[in-house]
């Protein structure tokens, strides 16, 4: 028995699109939704009160590779598990460590079992298995938990991209055994529900291959991976358009790493649920700020007198309260102010964008109004 | 006539301590104050909403060596002041900018006229004198300006020291004659308050002489410089407590660039209105914590697993949210959440410190409390 329910309240009759509510045990999310990013249980430069104020986040991702490295995930589980470490009420998503782990320089050695990886911290060498990381997310408490995957970059060969696909099934149904046998011990405890991952490189053969073999494992949401790992954006898109069709359609179905903002509605419209990224975050923090109008380099000298707030169109506690000229200062002076406002704006735009989706859908809007909420991908002018 | 009103509401009988109210055109301060730095227009890491909310800060203390060098005055000006600029409702005061170009390492050249300096950002050569740097806090806005001051380091000479005072006595005359002429030409726009500056090292005699020659400006308000640069901290206080009695009864006595949690209260019994210092924003960023029961160093290894809050008397933000554990892991993983909620607990600590001293002051009861209300000066046991 999951403790994740998932409810379609609206479907658009022309697109993949839907509206859900996902009902975890730290609150109900609005799906579709976007999840910031709090890599090591912070998102840079945001308190909670930011978070569940001022930004009504729902969800939250945290990383599972630097958590389990600093402060160690038995650290965690002695002072009451993630959420209460981190003191964030509402739910969260720990990924399987995976896409760190295969995006490290000194990564050691895949094998059947697991990865053998050297630490970024000390050089230290762990082992991340289907069953360990099923344990550490554990530990954490997590609301949804990741299984372990093998994250190939981009291109790779199809002989190469079959034979990791296989490899992250056959962890796939390590973990979900793992997990399993974890539930049925602790029986009278609330347990996070686990994902599966689909991979398969950009090859549509290996995604169909593996996510029909995942469906078999019948859980309460599955996530397309892989993606955003150098390939063409259009491919990024067929991929997600071929796999979520052969998900099942009352599973919430989670696209990993995406994306840019002009974006987001074409992985909607595609039929995804839930999405993250660091590029609202990051992206910030390097001055770069997404508008209505385009994205806005604050650093450029047109804006040092400029009255105006980031964006006319945003209700954000930035924009209410900050001028361009204000912010330019903050980030020439190198002013850590800067990254927090700049996150707080980014964010809310990607909220808003959902917000809006999700409203569109449930109005019977969607089509038509995907053009409109689309926001423009250039600078602005 | 001064836009500033001081009005002395309670004086301890037994020591100089007083409480009173600072009106200005941007709201009452409460006395004795502790006034938070932002530097450039910003107290690192904080918000306006944790400013003027959750630490009720009535003045902000900003510099104007910085904003003159970046973003410069006249941006300011343009923008509407400094107050608009930064979104800071509440009042402002500016120092001289002396502090700072008597710290360059590329200071030219002092004359009687001013002081030519070369900016620490690019090598540009610009001079300061008195009248400029009224000239400059005036584009700002500023409720309190400060007059131009050379500020020595420990030790010196008493002829150095003797000399520099005399200087520092035509400046501050330069200034008040400029300043004077600039608020009769602005008959109807609202001016902020200048304060000329004590200097005179550690000369009790210099000290003296130079009180007694800026009393005669019959200024809105007095202020000692000169201190915490480098010399015993027993000395600070000696020159506080033989120079503020020289200066006007009724008028707010401003002691630069102090303290200490612990000699708080000690410039409060000698008479001191008004204090700032970087210590609580500095040290917060540097890991180090102000508590009830001494310092607290949060990177050290006991406190990795420490469910309490950095201080169990405290109710900061800080304090109430977050554990040391948490915050003993953002620190280490280089989160600048950290900076921000150590310094929202430091500069909570600080300002409860003055409003406990101005309560017990207002009660009659500050000698007793004086003992008590002094936190521990070591680390935490």
């Amino acid at each position: 028995m999951s403790p994740l329910r998932f409810e379609v309240v609206a479907e658009c009759p022309v697109t993949g699109a839907r509206a859900g509510l996902l009902h975890t045990p730290h609150g109900v999310v609005e799906t579709p939704v976007f999840m910031p990013v709090g890599t090591q249980a912070s998102v840079k430069g945001l308190t909670q009160r930011d978070l569940a104020g001022e930004l009504d986040v729902r969800i939250l991702l945290a990383n599972t590779y630097h958590l389990f490295l600093r402060p160690g995930h038995e650290v965690i589980r002695r002072l009451g598990g993630l959420h209460r470490f981190m003191n964030w009420p509402r739910a969260l998503l720990t990924d399987s460590g995976g896409y760190q782990v295969f995006s490290l320089d000194s990564l050691r050695r895949v094998t059947d079992d697991g990865v053998l990886f050297r630490s970024h911290l000390n050089g230290d060498e762990h082992l991340f298995t289907p069953e360990s990381t099923v344990d550490i997310q554990l530990a954490f408490g997590s609301d949804i938990l990741m299984a372990l995957d093998e994250c190939l970059p981009y291109p790779v060969s199809h002989d190469a991209a079959r034979q990791s696909m296989h490899r992250t099934i056959h962890w796939a149904h390590a973990a979900f055994d793992h997990y399993r046998r974890q539930i049925a011990r602790s029986a009278d405890q609330p347990i996070g529900a686990l994902f599966p991952i689909v991979q398969g490189s950009m090859f549509p053969d290996l995604r169909r291959q593996c996510a029909s073999a995942l469906v078999e494992l019948d859980a309460p949401g599955y996530a397309v991976g892989g993606l955003s790992v150098g390939e063409p954006r259009a491919l990024s898109l067929e991929m997600v358009e071929l796999t979520l069709p052969l998900l099942p359609r009352r599973r919430p179905r989670y696209v990993m790493g995406v994306g840019m903002p002009e974006e987001l509605p074409e992985y909607v419209a595609r039929g995804a649920d839930m999405m993250d990224c660091v590029l609202p975050s990051r992206n910030a923090r390097n001055g770069c700020l997404f508008t209505s109008r385009g994205r806005l380099v604050i650093k450029q000298a047109r804006y040092r007198d400029d009255p105006a707030p980031v964006d006319e169109a945003c209700s954000c506690y930035t924009c209410r309260n900050y001028s361009r000229a204000y912010l330019r200062h903050l980030f020439q002076a190198g002013e850590m102010l800067f990254s927090t406002l700049a996150t707080l704006h980014n964010l809310t735009h990607y909220l808003d964008i959902m917000r809006r989706l999700r409203q569109a859908i449930i109005f019977g809007s969607f089509p038509d109004s995907l053009r409109l909420v689309r926001p423009a991908p250039g600078e602005v002018d």
